[in-house]
């Protein structure tokens, strides 16, 4: 099938999605048979206006320095389009005689995908449509995981490893919230630093379950108690028992983006509001809580080797499964093959098996609500590579 | 002079203090002529309860992995210690004949460490006490720069670089709050992020100049006016024109440390001020605010080579003047040799010299109360080394 291809990278910024775009592109043109490849300014809310960046001829030396960029080069969106503004893409499609359509996302993103490609079929338009997954929530069903998320969760487990001494040498209470609105992977992720015994975080609160704060505050004194120290670990999507963000009983305004999620990040207001319940109802005296923001996703330098390859076999493996032409969509996703030594391969799946569904932690490494189980570490310790080793005396 | 030697580690940690340690220790053990070499654990006010931790035969093997380890190993201390305080620790060195006293810290540790010398020499305890340098704020005088500071400003330019194209990606208006009371050196760090035109951070607001509100929302609407997007600096420690810090205006209750310290960070209460503070005025929609907090300070595994190295030689300097008997007391001082290649060298300068004083911004590096030259970079990169490098379409 002749014509262009659109590449898009949709949602929250990672370290590696830019790998992906690299590797969409040197796929292409390795392959051949596209005439252009378009890059689309800001995603879906670039498409609507025909505002594409050409990528075909831009030099593989300035792609590689993009690829080890972090965030979306060519601009994100979070757009949520509906049946109208989907029709308008497929329209700006056949214009530009767009054949090919790889969308690098999470959840929300494969769902946008799906309902473009189901546009263009209703009228007629050959249009052949790939997901590529990148998330730092690392919540893509039928994933062993996603790309981002390993990098990310380095970001976590290097900060509180660092924390983790810092709390030892100065000694209080510490609460530490981390990014993930429905699964507690990147939290999770926090169990890398505990490399010793005594090591820290000490507590582990993910949204896999309620969060209650008076056993919160009684967790914390337990463990004052037992070290005179306690650094914890919180998901920012932690909520109580009917589901109800933390985040959104304490907010007096709640912002919300266009797929209808309450802003949690980029604010510091859940770890604030933590500390002073735990300095109110406890009476300790210090008590610090940091949010690590934006610099989970974004950081610049720190990006697992393992991540990076695989991200870019991600891009690579969406190509190859579109041009064979056996399948107008799909999405790719990551198998893993072996732990010793670590392999994993990329497989197609139907947008329909990933869009718009979240996988959580499994029950098996969420330890009575405050912990997370160590075996959790055989799971995460290849996909993140290499990580400092902390020593004490 | 023989005896036991003790060491101490105080104030907020940094990434490379234990390397500082690790040079005393193996400085002492390469010289010679002292007894046993003692840890204070938690600093002076381990010293008090003669709490010791002997590292006399720590193996070489362990002295590096801790070298590479963040924050003090030995536990670190708030306390001030005033003429009593002294008294004892003066009492309990004399207990465990100990004739050098080697203290790493920034000024108030400096100071700390002149106290206890002066009162040991009013009892005609003989006593050589020696301060280390270190702090992340950069803010001791008579020094190019100190130890930990190059590696914290590692890592504020490798997240502004970070978040800055997360921020290209979803333009919007991010306010990042940074460490720094009285100096803006790590804020102004930032700058290293801007590598092409373009790149933020686009402002740059250090406690070295007075902070008005008004004109902060000013200054953002003209980069919103002219990118669409604004990245901003903020250091914790911005103030208005009389001296009040923001910090203190906004917060309901004050806490202070033993030095009189309003406490600045561990909470992101600054920057959900400065938020809300724009969101209001501007009327604008995606405003996000992230305190970078302890990770400044502790992240593991990105420490500057530069910096690892010179923080060894201070440690090493400190017991060749204190061995060398001319003088009872010292502090130990980096100079730049050269820029290119980048050479440093560690002096004896005097306690009073550096002890309770401030270094802040050089004026010629403040920009219109707004930004930071970018002659700062031909300071910071040569300690900061290498980074990596953003590229955009």
């Amino acid at each position: 099938m002749s014509g262009n291809a659109v590449i898009g990278q949709s949602g929250g910024p990672t370290v590696v999605i830019n790998q992906s775009l690299v590797g969409v592109i040197e796929k292409l043109r390795e392959v051949g048979g596209v005439d252009k490849i378009l890059g689309a300014h800001h995603a879906v809310a670039g498409i609507k206006k025909s505002d594409f960046i050409d990528l075909t001829d831009v030099p593989q030396d300035k792609l590689e320095r993009i690829a080890l960029t972090p965030a979306a080069a060519l601009g994100s969106s979070r757009d949520k389009p509906d049946a109208e503004y989907c029709k308008k893409i497929c329209e700006v499609f056949e214009q530009n005689n767009v054949r090919y359509f790889f969308y690098i996302g999470g959840n929300d993103s494969s769902d946008t995908c799906r309902i473009v490609n189901e546009t263009a079929q209703k009228t007629g338009y050959d249009l052949v449509a790939y997901h590529v997954p990148k998330t730092i929530d690392n919540d893509l069903v039928r994933n062993d995981h996603t790309p981002g998320y390993p990098s990310a969760a380095k970001f976590v487990a290097q900060a509180f490893m660092g924390d983790d001494r810092d709390n030892a040498a100065l000694p209080g209470i510490k609460i530490n919230v981390v990014m993930g609105r429905h699964a507690g992977f990147l939290t999770a992720a926090s169990v890398l630093a505990r490399q010793k015994d005594g090591m820290g975080p000490h507590l582990i609160y993910v949204p896999e379950v309620g969060f209650d704060e008076e056993r919160f505050c009684a967790d914390i004194e337990e463990v004052m108690t037992k070290r005179g120290r306690c650094l914890v670990a919180v998901s920012e999507g932690i909520h109580d028992d009917e589901g109800t963000p933390m985040a959104t009983k304490m907010a007096k305004t709640v912002e919300k983006d266009a797929h209808g999620n309450v802003q949690l990040s980029g604010s510091g207001a859940l770890g604030d509001f933590l500390a002073n319940l735990v300095k109110t109802k406890l009476g300790a005296k210090r008590v610090r809580a940091d949010t690590f923001g934006y610099l989970q996703r974004s950081f610049a330098g720190l990006a697992s080797e393992v991540d990076q390859a695989e991200a870019r076999q991600a891009g690579q493996a969406a190509v190859e499964h579109a041009m064979k032409g056996e399948h107008p969509h799909g999405s790719i996703a990551i198998e893993r093959v072996s732990d010793s030594p670590y392999q994993s391969r990329c497989v197609r799946i139907e947008i329909s098996d990933v869009a718009a569904q979240t996988k959580t932690l499994d029950k098996k490494y969420v330890l009575d609500g405050r912990d997370i189980d160590p075996s959790f570490k055989d799971y995460l310790l290849p996909l993140v590579g290499s990580i400092p080793t902390n020593e004490s005396f």
